[in-house]
């Protein structure tokens, strides 16, 4: 283990969240709060900190798979720990577990709060708690290989483990070309959005909190309704962006490189689209009943459907009071996710994709057993590793479903609560339903059970191994 | 198609089904009930249509992988129609598809009701029903290739679209001889366990019923309490024999053959039963406060581990009623299920185990991606095609897992009955948890949801893909 890289690279991640902070700490002296002193506090630590490890650079820059795996998990973890500090400091959430457990939500862009009032919140903490959603939602690490000169063609260790998908697509030969790429677009679209909210009147700190939380694909609001009490347009922006924010951004690549024709032929896009569409279309006639206009249930189905499938878990009403259909299709949107190569989470539509092909493929060789047909995706046959390691991502998900579901049962709440705040954590969602549904929170666990859902979410946003692998004991055995 | 060798076959299944049913027509005479007529008619009336189906040995009787699979779903759709009969012509259960979910819930070994008051049948009607199980245990099929004198070797496509697991073993090179050594080791223990029950003083009505229910790993009491008004020492029987029914066959042939080393070996058999233990002693531990003493805690646990992950059903008490914990466990365990090759359902031992090693050597592969270990079971490696159809199976296991909770939850009951109620009829099962739990029916889903779950039930005995081929156009396709 070449662990003088791995500290050089945790430096970065400190430095580079010291920096980050600053944004927070503007919103404080724009509002004259003086918890923005703590923020200011936290942010030079790191700074400092970040600096002493980060200084010299390592003789070796080489990533092996392993490293690569360590750096990504640890690198979550120390951002987690003084992002949460200044809401620990501060007192605004005075118990550790409740304000990590909200941090930890924020960066992995799952959305799920222990706060039954966030409106207490100040301003500069609920833009440092929307913003970390931004910062999650591409990944930090992304970021640093965008800026930082390190040798070697290993570095697509660092950006597999951390971005969401079963495959890393280099855009263009070089990792850190590609991940500029990846920043512009991500950025664009953000300041698209918040120009957007700005001209339908949405008061600006409400569209910035708004614009960086869907970005990532998040879903901290910063009122207690969550989005419920904005405009009807103004929803409808926000879920138009929803929408674009799941979309695989190869797509948007192939559209700035002039080439839209091949970002519609996607067939990950096209299946994420057609999913979104049918949901839409079956709760809108699942709940026309419960809206004075067909139009109005149909906006906010479309909401809520964006809101889950993309895995950003803002909401408009109260969906678990729908009925038991309309509940099961979001539940199942929930696993479902967003495409693969976008900020949502979830197990990812080309995962779907390529899971319903296999199965397509193994009934029809029951009927023809001597038939021989190549599994394609994207116009390219299926690779027999990238099978192999979808294969051993599901059967993962499942088992880390099942254990994490079985361990916080122990706080004896009712199984649709346990359930679903497994779905909710472990996909990057946010609401689940029940006692964790859109109007109540995740502080009714145990601090135990809030430790396994925190492991959920940070396994659930980097793709379950990276977090796998810090607990498995033959990655610290010498070889 | 060869419709021919199908029609025969179905001819052979309508026959055997009217000679089984003498035994409950034995039981009306026994008891003087005029429903026994019922059962007589439906009796003659297989018989002989049965015998002018299949009077005519077919020229061609190769059968081929479709027609292995066509032939095994359409009997047991013919097995449940005729089988339904008895119960509805007699009107104890007078309307239609209520009939046919019990009978087919029999012969796929579920043991899920939609009955509220057991005890209103007949005796000979609640014979027949718990008959069902034992015939639908070992599979009928496999019963017709013990006896049938069919050419080829091409039977073993019949086998394997009839036996429970990922890949049928041939205990010996024929066909034929296996499934007459199967057969003799059911019913060896069967008789076993009724001689065993009358021994410890259960009146003999419910001996036979309870050791056919058991074999079968079905499910249905004769009792309303179900098993809950046995004495414990019964109880405890049953216990020991229903986990000694969710053991691979295979075992006791390699007893029979006095080679119990290996039959210990198996690496099945051994997690099989650590699974039990495990569970077993966590939920004792869980429900230690809700007995008199932690030997009762004890025996229920153990009672109601061993009745669902073998896929049976009995129950002693109210486990709707116990603490999440073990509620969650004996969920995981209704998606474990028994040993393949036992007359149990759900996933099946071999394959979680197979399934746990592949993540262990991805896990392995991360860390270092050139090693290469090759993945054994039961000491032998795993072949490549049997790993890829444990994925399509797990695949199209959640598939149809998550379209029958979005169809039957149109019903508008809560989640936790929807989920619990697929999960009870694809594994076999029986009971769910609250409005489907162990002191409840299926009589409040509506017809619709009833066939979606009849479905699931055939789908989950035929291992899914029979069930599947069926209505895929393609089956019935012209080459």
């Amino acid at each position: 283990m070449n662990l003088s890289i791995i500290t050089y690279f945790l430096g970065w991640v400190m430095a580079i969240e010291g920096v980050l902070m600053v944004l927070p700490c503007i919103i404080a002296v724009i509002y004259r709060e003086t918890s923005g002193f703590y923020i200011a506090g936290v942010s030079l630590f790191c700074m400092i900190v970040g600096w002493l490890m980060a200084h010299k650079r390592p003789r070796v820059t080489i990533f092996y798979a392993k490293e690569g795996f360590v750096a990504v998990s640890l690198s979550w973890i120390v951002l987690s720990l003084f992002g949460a500090m200044p809401f620990y400091l501060s007192r605004e959430i005075p118990v550790f577990e409740n304000a990590l457990f909200e941090v930890i939500s924020g960066f992995t862009t799952t959305g799920a709060s222990i706060l039954s009032d966030v409106e207490a919140l100040s301003n500069c903490m609920l833009m440092w708690r929307s913003f970390t959603h931004w910062i999650g939602g591409m990944g930090v690490l992304v970021f640093i290989l965008a800026v930082l000169p390190l040798a070697g063609g290993y570095n697509i260790h660092i950006m597999r483990a951390e971005s969401p998908g079963p495959s890393v697509g280099k855009l263009v030969p070089k990792v850190k070309a590609t991940a500029k790429i990846l920043y512009l677009i991500y950025f664009s679209l953000t300041v698209a959005q918040l120009i957007i909210l700005l001209l339908c009147r949405m008061p600006w700190f409400d569209s910035l909190c708004i614009s960086v939380g869907t970005a990532g694909t998040g879903g901290f609001g910063i009122l207690n309704a969550s989005c419920g009490a904005y405009t009807t347009v103004q929803q409808a922006v926000i879920t138009i962006f929803m929408i674009l924010f799941g979309v695989n951004f190869n797509a948007y690549y192939l559209m700035l490189i002039r080439k839209p024709k091949d970002a519609f032929a996607s067939e990950e896009v096209r299946a994420y689209l057609g999913i979104i569409l049918a949901s839409i279309l079956l709760i809108t006639w699942n709940i026309r009943g419960s809206f004075g206009s067909i139009f109005m249930a149909f906006h906010h189905a479309a909401f809520q459907v964006a809101s889950i499938i993309t895995t950003s878990g803002f909401s408009t009403v109260d969906f678990d009071l729908w009925p038991s259909f309309s509940k099961t299709i979001l539940v199942i949107l929930m696993f479902v996710g967003a495409c693969a190569g976008s900020t949502g989470g979830g197990i990812k539509i080309s995962r779907i994709v390529m899971a319903a092909k296999t199965v397509k493929k193994e009934l029809r060789s029951l009927i023809h057993p001597r038939s021989i047909k190549i599994l394609k995706f994207e116009g390219k046959p299926i690779e027999h590793t990238v099978l192999r390691s979808l294969n051993t991502y599901l059967i993962t998900y499942m088992i880390i479903f099942a254990l994490s579901v079985l361990v916080i049962s122990l706080d004896n709440l009712d199984p649709t609560t346990n359930f679903t705040a497994v779905a909710a954590t472990l996909n990057n969602i946010g609401p689940g339903l029940n006692q964790v549904g859109p109007t109540c929170n995740f502080d009714l666990f145990s601090p135990f059970s809030k430790y396994i859902l925190m492991f959920d979410m940070l396994a659930g946003r980097l793709e379950l191994f990276p977090m796998l692998l810090l607990f498995s004991p033959r990655t610290w055995m010498k070889e």
